[in-house]
C-alpha cells in the first residue's frame, strides 16, 4: 500500500516560504522519513535570479530558470508552487504540472481564489492532487481540519481573522493611539505589506482565503467574486476608541454561511466583543472559527505568516502526499461542487455608524427620520463636541438587516446634511 | 484508487457517544456520501441492554449482545468501539477486530493509554488502522493536526487543558467563590463525573490523553505510567484567590516535552497568566497548545466532551477510513517508536506554596532556612492573619528546579513546624 521510493519535489519560488521549506527538508530529513516511511527529497528548484545568495546551499538541486520547465521535469513527483500571483508563471506552471501528472502543493491563495475550480477539475481529470494548507491562515492546520477532521459536520458558519497586517494595524491603533496612516506607513517600512497594499488593507488577500474556506465548508465552487469586500482604510482612531468604550474591538473579520438565498461571504471590519477570543487576538496572529452541526464551535489560532509557520503548512501537504493521502481538492469531486451566487448578510445585526453632519438646523432630526423610514431603530445616538462646520455623529442601531441599513445609507445621501459617506460597521454576534 | 462500495460500521456502545454517531450517520447520509465518495452505513450494533429506549430507531441494524461477536462479523469493515474501559470487553473486542482484519475507530483514551503500543503493533502486523480522534479533547481535531497537519515539525512542547470537569470546577470556584467540595458535589449531581471520580479530579483521564499526544509528538511508545499525576483535590478557594490577585488562574494543565533525561510528562494544577488563552479558558471547553520548530505555536480550542462534539471526532476518523487515508497509529510504524523513561520537569520554574505553620517561635525562620538550604530563593512570602493554632503561610519562589523544590518539601517535614503537606503549584511559563 505504501510507497517507499523517495518523494521528489520540484520547488518553484525560493523566497520567504520556499527557503523555509528547503530548510525544513534539510534540517529534519530523518524525522520526515520516519514519519512518511520514505525519504522526502528536493530534485530541482526555480526562481528568478539564479545567483542570489539565499542563505542555504542549493547546489545539490538542479536549477531551472523557467518554472514551467521545472513542473514538466520527469524527475519530480510533486510541483511545489511558492512564487505567488494568480496569473502568469504560477498558473502556467501548475497547469504544466497537472498536464504531466505531478501533484501540486501551493501557498497561493490568489491563484486558488481565481482559478481554484478550473484547476481542481483539471487535477481530478488527470488524477493528481492539489494541496494548499499554506494558502489560508499560515501555520494553522485549518484546511485539513475542515476537509478531514470536521468532515462529519454540516458546517454552519466559518469566521476568521486571516490577514496579519490588518490585525497588526488595528491592534496597534488600539494599543498606541496612533492613527491608521501612521501605522500603514510603519507596515510599509517593516515590509509587512504586499507590493500592492490594497491586497492587505483592502481585504482582498483575506477575501481570497475566505472564498477557499467557503468552498470546502459548503461544497460549492470557489467564488471569490461573490465575496463582499470592505477594507480597513476608513477606520479611524475614534472608531477604535468608541468601539472600546462599548466593550468591542474592531477586526477585519471574514464570515461565510449558507443562506436560503445563496452563500453569504463577507470580509469587512466588524465590532466583536473585546473579551471574545476574536476580540483578544493581537498582532499578526490569525484565528479561524468553525461551527458545525455536531462539533458546535472549534477555534484555531496561530501565526498567519512567516517563514517557519508557512513552510510548516507546506510540509504538512508534502507529508500527506508522501503518505499517499488523497482526497479531492475541495473535499468532494470538483465536478460535484455547486455553483453559488452571493447573498447579502441575511441575519439582522446591530450596526455602528459614524457620519459627519453639516451644521444646519434640523440635521439630527433628518438623520433620525431617515433611519426610522428605513426601519432601522436607534439604540444610542450621540453628537460629539465640535468647533468646525461638521459635527461628528455616532449611532448604534438595534438589529436590522443589511438591506434596511443600505436603504438608510442611501437616504442619508439625499438629506443634504450628511457630509461624505458614513462609516458603517457591523457588530458581529459570536 | 478510491473504493466506492459502502463502508460498513459495527458500533459497540450506544451511550452518549455511540448514539451521537448513529444520529450523524442518519442525519447526514447524503453529505457523508458526497464527501467520502461512498455511502457510510451501519450494519450492526451492540450495547448491554437491547431493550433500552435510546431515542433513535435502531431496527435497521443487526444486534449483538457481545461486542466481541460484533467485532468478528464479516459484514463490517470498521469496528467502532464506544464502550470505554481499558480492560474487558473494549480490549477484547478491539483484539478480535484486529484479528479479523477490521479497522478500528475508538474514543477510548484509557484503552490507548494502557495498551496503545501493543494494539498499534498488532494492528500494524494485521494491516489495519486504529483511529482515535475522539479520545483526546473531544471535538478538537488535535490528533489529526499533530499526526498530519504538523508532521513537518519537530514538536518541542505540547500543553493542554483536557478535562472539562476539572476546568469547570476550577473556573466556578473562581467565578462564584464556592469551595471545591460544593462544586464536586454539584458535578456529581449534574452527571459530569466519571463513575470513579478520581479519573477526573485525580487527573488520570487528562493524563491518559497527554500520554497519547506525547507518543505522536515525540515518536515514543505511549507511556502513561511515566506521567507525573497530581489532581485538583487539594486546591482551595484561597489558592484560587491568591493566584487571581497575582494575575494568574489555576488550571489542570498537561505538559509534555522531550528533555535530555527522558520524556517529561506532567498533568497537574498550574498557575497560568489570567490573560493568556489558557488562563481565559472557561467551563468544559478544552484547549491544546502545540509548539514546533517551524510552526512556533498553534492553539486549538473547542468542546472537550458531549454527544455532538465527540461524535464529530469519531466521524472524522470514519471519513478518513472511508476515503482510504492510512497512516500508522501514532504517526510512524509502532515498531519504530522509542521506549522512554519519565523525566522530572527539567526547566526551572517559580512555584506557589501554601502551608500551615504551627504557632511556635521561629517557625517562619525555619521555613525560610529550609528553602535557603534547598537553593530555593523566595520572591514573596506572607503569613495571613489567623486566630487558630495554625498560621497559613504563602510563598512564591523565584525559579527553581523541581528537584530543589522537592528537597525543600522534604525539609519542611523535618522542621516540626509545618502541619501536613504543603500545597505546591508550578507557575507555568507559556
Ligand atoms: N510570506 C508568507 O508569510 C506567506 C504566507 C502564506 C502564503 N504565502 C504565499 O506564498 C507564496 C510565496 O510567498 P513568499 O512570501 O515566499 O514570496 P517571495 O518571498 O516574494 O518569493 C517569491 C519567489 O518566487 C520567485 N519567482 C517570482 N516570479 C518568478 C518567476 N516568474 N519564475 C521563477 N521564480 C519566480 C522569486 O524569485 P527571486 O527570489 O529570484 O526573485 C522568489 O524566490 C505566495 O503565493 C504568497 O501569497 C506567503
Ligand atoms: N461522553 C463523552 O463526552 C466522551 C468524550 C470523549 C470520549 N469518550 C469516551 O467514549 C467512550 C464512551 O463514552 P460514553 O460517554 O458514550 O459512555 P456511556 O454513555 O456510558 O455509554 C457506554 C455504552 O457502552 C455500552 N457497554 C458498556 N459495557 C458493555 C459491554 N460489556 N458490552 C456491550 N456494550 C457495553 C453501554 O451499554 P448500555 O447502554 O446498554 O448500558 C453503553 O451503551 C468512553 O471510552 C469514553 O471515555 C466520551
Amino acid at each position: 500500500m505504501t510507497d517507499t521510493a523517495p518523494l521528489r519535489l520540484g520547488i518553484a519560488g525560493l523566497g520567504t516560504v520556499g527557503i523555509g521549506v528547503v530548510k525544513i527538508i534539510r534540517r529534519q530529513a530523518a524525522l520526515l522519513q520516519d514519519r512518511a516511511g520514505r525519504p522526502v527529497v528536493i530534485t530541482a528548484v526555480s526562481a528568478r535570479s539564479k545567483d542570489k545568495d539565499r542563505g542555504v546551499d542549493l547546489s545539490d538541486y538542479a536549477w531551472e530558470d523557467d518554472p514551467v520547465a521545472l513542473a514538466k521535469r520527469d524527475d519530480i513527483d510533486v510541483f511545489v508552487e511558492l512564487m505567488g500571483g494568480h496569473e502568469g508563471p504560477a498558473k502556467d506552471a501548475c497547469e504544466a504540472a497537472i498536464a504531466t501528472g505531478k501533484d501540486i502543493v501551493t501557498a497561493n491563495k490568489a491563484l486558488l481564489a481565481h482559478h481554484g475550480q478550473e484547476l481542481a477539475l483539471a487535477a481530478e481529470e488527470a488524477g493528481v492532487r492539489i494541496r494548499y494548507e499554506a494558502a489560508v491562515a499560515g501555520g494553522i492546520p485549518i484546511i485539513k481540519s475542515l476537509l478531514e477532521g470536521l468532515a462529519g459536520n454540516e458546517i454552519t458558519r466559518v469566521m476568521g481573522v486571516m490577514n496579519g497586517t490588518c490585525n497588526y494595524i488595528l491592534t496597534q491603533m488600539q494599543a498606541t493611539g496612533r492613527g491608521y496612516n501612521a501605522l500603514f506607513e510603519e507596515c510599509a517600512e517593516l515590509g509587512y505589506l504586499e507590493a500592492d497594499p490594497n491586497l492587505d488593507v483592502g481585504g482582498i488577500d483575506a477575501g481570497h482565503k475566505l472564498s477557499i474556506l467557503s468552498s470546502i465548508a459548503f461544497g460549492t465552487q470557489v467564488n471569490f467574486d461573490a465575496v463582499e469586500l470592505e477594507g480597513i482604510q476608513r477606520i479611524q482612531l475614534e472608531d477604535i476608541e468608541h468601539a472600546a468604550e462599548m466593550g468591542f474591538r474592531i477586526k477585519l473579520l471574514g464570515v461565510a454561511q449558507m443562506t436560503g438565498r445563496g452563500l453569504e461571504q463577507r470580509m469587512s471590519p466588524c465590532l466583536v466583543p473585546a473579551s471574545s477570543p476574536l476580540g483578544q487576538l493581537e498582532g499578526g496572529t490569525n484565528m479561524v472559527v468553525v461551527e458545525g452541526d455536531a462539533v458546535e464551535q472549534v477555534v484555531l489560532r496561530g501565526p498567519g505568516a512567516g517563514e517557519g509557520p508557512t513552510a510548516s503548512a507546506v510540509m504538512g501537504d508534502v507529508m500527506d502526499i508522501a503518505r499517499g493521502i488523497s482526497i479531492p481538492t475541495f473535499g468532494q469531486p470538483a465536478s460535484t461542487l455547486r455553483p453559488v451566487t452571493g447573498a447579502k448578510a441575511a441575519k439582522p445585526a446591530p450596526f455602528y455608524l459614524r457620519m459627519s453632519l453639516l451644521d444646519k438646523p434640523g440635521a439630527m432630526a433628518k438623520v433620525a427620520a431617515v433611519l426610522g423610514d428605513a426601519g432601522v431603530s436607534i439604540n444610542r445616538m450621540r453628537q460629539t463636541s465640535h468647533d468646525e462646520k461638521l459635527a461628528p455623529v455616532l449611532v448604534v442601531t438595534h438589529k436590522c438587516t443589511r438591506d434596511a441599513l443600505d436603504a438608510a445609507l442611501k437616504g442619508f445621501a439625499e438629506t443634504g446634511v450628511v457630509d461624505g459617506d458614513p462609516v458603517a460597521i457591523r457588530i458581529e454576534e459570536l
